[in-house]
């Protein structure tokens, strides 16, 4: 009923989407004729799958930006897709060191050009000189090349001090790859329950996607907003407990700096949760994809297989999965989709299934596991490329720093808007108080709360962004998702003219209001 | 218990990957501890899996490589791997033009450079013009950018003469991802039996893969073989109606040009499995993806939609999903993986949830894409790239050509082996004779007779193929598949070791040996 709804609030507001249905439809004649396929006998599992972030905003989004190409009179003259965790379409130029590798690899002829620097060859002929036939054209490993996963292996070494292995590092179509692969092999029912996997709410809706397609159970564990999203062991001890009368849990999933709560968790935080998972028999799948992007001096980077190390036995052989990517942090290459994890403490004897079942997609792109290579091998010291990766990193950090600020403080000021401190990543999630009269016209329209207000700001200001359901906000709590990615003194102008919207929000839809 | 056997065979022969796992273990000292996640409750789906281009023989070819690394004495000097659909490794070189398209888009600098042609230039500014921020590194939609779903049904249209939309074509990552994913919608059980798939046996292996790990049930129709591989309706009739107690069928699975078969569909059979899925209430997925690959003067490849739709209502009304990729013909860009699937009727009210279990993944790596645009969108007749374009696919086909016949040749003049026509694609599957003596060496061994005879020809010559078992070869029959990329000349010699071998492997197992 809401979907149609949702519908129907999408086709008044434009579209020409439905009347090319109705195109397809007549091109194919398929009214007379029963499709074999049908919403009654598709898998159950998708009809559950909800992906805010392509969602009803996303889709309103894309219709906005047709209207304006084809000269519709707005507010504004651009859609602002601060929805996405993209930041290269909001204009961050790439690394120029990994564009450079993933050219020579590609074009081979290049590498005898003067215009490409020696690091960047060196990188690209180490690559080419393991794939079969000497091109990127070939299948790799399943799991990816061994000299890429022995690189990533020599990564995680050099952050945390302590061994790696590059068996243990898996390559996939992205992090989510990795990540929807492990989910896979832990799916079986017991004792007729499903198994269970602990999300963080809010959380990443890619996690809520795929536990629903896979057909899991998902148990929702709050992040705790007034101790600065850090998670309340109490809390999660009863909510696992609750759960354990419907499914069988077996992982906790946990995002450190935290998407979209922007908090880093502290080393405390982490040693509750890997002694948390021992004793409740748990895997962790960490999700570190924003490792690199701390913007507090009071805050740091460790990585849940440090924290297991230095906790030692028993804790340091709890089963886990950390994520990492190059969509996220100063690459943000979300479009070559490259990503790995580092599966830790597997049984030796299902690591034979899990690459087997790996296998039959045959191999990770392997222009993905190129751009892998240069992030986890990026100019050192002595090489000529290196001031100017150092330049070009420095400058995406110090700038999405800058905006980080600039963002929790123009929310902290505004009227019924509240924002934790944006430790990481690249969000900012402030709280929004929506007034009674808002939720009502909400209601109406078979939207909830904070999708309403989103899309009032996406009509009034062209800025898009996520509403906070799409991450299983906390019950009558409203939210907003927004990437920070815009320069500083961009995002200074983004911030006023949300900060405009908000007040005219309030104003029309305070009970002192006659529209 | 043959898995076990299996690992034994492979660690008698050699090897490192055994004691590393010892290493691993002892460096998690994880036999100290009980694991979480164990063959015990890992998904049973997975167990199921057996991919058969990435099992024992490729396992062993490893290790053969390695120990040649190593210095070991054999009678070869490199493992050729004819196992595995992968020109490139076998060094043939990519289409320039491809690679230059994908070399602009990835580096965008070089588009002021003039090595590169207008043409190539062209390409990479129409799809950086519509990539988000313009970069390649921004995430696209999660079908596929627009543009190049559009320039896809384009092409289709110019191959069929009859209309696509842009809409109907969904990008993967490669032609399996869009397989798999359209699988996994029609995953649901009915009346307690599961979604039933029909699918060739000799076939591709990884249709098995998918459909095990989907746990969907898979339906064995045999090719005949002495009808040059086509299907015979009657034998297709009876295996569908014997599975109707066992599951729900939903799809037939066909291969044209045939893999491992090499044989080209006339538009006769296709005519009859049209009628035959329509008749059945079957969605048909034809694998079209060697449909540039055709050797035979009297051959043509003709697609199904074409078919279906000369055919009329209602057989063009029957519910299609048509593969291609840029893995195969004379890309042959395996390791970019990019491929696309037209889905044809697919019901109006399906799609978004088709769409919606696509967009968790977010989207293909835009740079697939872009190879996927080159690879739709070649150069023209009146553009500066059209000659070299001419003459590059123009000597790989011609060079398959020949190889196609010289291997069809060579294995019809060998006593005990037979190979019917190689109309298409890029493998030869002839019939090995195994004598009884082999086949009980093979039983021995724990391993199928034309696994042993496979285990064999690689430890003499170093020529590694994948034995039929793994493509569900017919019962009691014995073929291998080998890919014939190689040059003619190249492959003239690999035939004579291949001739030497197989007589000594005769004498050998015959009842005369004292072997």
């Amino acid at each position: 009923m809401l979907f149609i709804r949702k519908c129907k609030l999408l086709n008044a507001c434009t579209d020409r989407f439905v009347s090319e249905i109705f195109l397809i439809r007549s091109v194919h004649k398929t009214h007379s004729f029963n499709k074999f396929l049908t919403t009654e006998n598709v898998n159950p599992n998708l009809k559950c799958i909800d992906y805010a972030i392509r969602g009803l905003l996303f889709e309103r989004a894309r219709n906005i930006e047709k209207e304006l190409l084809e000269g519709a009179s707005k507010p504004f003259k651009n859609v602002l897709h601060l929805n996405i965790g993209d930041p290269q379409s909001l204009g961050q130029p790439p690394i120029t060191f990994l564009r450079q590798v993933l050219t020579l690899v590609t074009h081979p002829v290049l590498l005898d050009n003067k215009i490409f620097p020696e690091d960047a060859k060196i990188r690209a002929r180490e690559i080419l000189a393991k794939c079969p036939g000497h091109s990127a054209g070939s299948y790799s490993d399943a799991c990816g090349m061994e000299i890429i996963r022995r690189q990533i292996a020599k990564y995680i070494e050099d952050r945390d001090k302590i061994p790696s292995h590059w068996k243990w590092c898996y390559i996939g179509h992205g992090a989510s790859d990795v990540a929807k692969k492990f989910f896979n092999i832990l799916k079986v029912d017991k004792d007729g329950l499903k198994p269970g996997i602990l999300n963080p709410s809010p959380g990443y809706p890619f996690y809520l996607a795929t536990i629903a397609e896979l057909g899991m159970k998902r148990i929702d564990y709050l992040l705790d907003e007034d101790q600065n999203w850090n998670i309340n062991i109490n809390e999660l001890q009863r909510t696992l407990n609750e759960s354990r009368n419907t499914c069988n849990p077996r992982v906790i999933v946990v995002i450190n700096p935290g998407n979209p709560t922007s908090h880093v968790m502290s080393r405390n935080s982490i040693e509750e949760i890997v002694k948390f998972a021992h004793k409740e028999n748990l895997i962790i799948m960490a999700d570190e994809v924003y490792q690199h992007n701390i913007f507090k001096p009071d805050c740091n980077f460790v990585s849940f297989k440090k924290v297991m190390n230095d906790l030692g036995e028993p804790y340091s052989n709890v089963e886990l999965v950390s994520l990492m990517s190059i969509s996220k942090g100063y690459y943000a290459e979300s479009g070559i989709k490259g990503g790995f994890g580092e599966v830790l403490n597997m049984d030796p004897e299902v690591t034979p299934m899990f690459v087997k079942s790996i296998s039959a997609m045959l191999c990770p792109s392997v222009l993905a596991q190129a751009a892998v290579y240069a992030s986890v091998n990026p100019p050192k010291p002595n090489e000529p490329s290196y001031e100017q990766f150092l330049h070009e990193t420095g400058s995406i950090l110090g700038a999405l720093k800058t905006s980080a600020s600039i963002a929790e403080e123009s929310f902290n000021s505004l009227e019924g808007v509240s924002c934790n401190r944006i430790e990481g990543s690249i969000f900012g999630f402030p709280q929004i108080t929506i007034p009674k009269r808002a939720i009502e016209a909400a209601n109406k329209m078979g939207v909830s709360p904070d999708e309403f207000y989103a899309l009032e700001l996406l009509s009034e200001t062209g800025i898009c962004v996520v509403p906070g359901s799409g991450f299983k906000q906390p019950p009558g709590k409203y939210f907003i998702r927004l990437t920070l990615v815009p320069k500083p003194d961009e995002l200074h102008k983004i911030m006023e003219r949300f900060g405009k919207f908000h007040h005219k929000f309030l104003r029309n839809f305070s009970y002192h209001s006659t529209i």
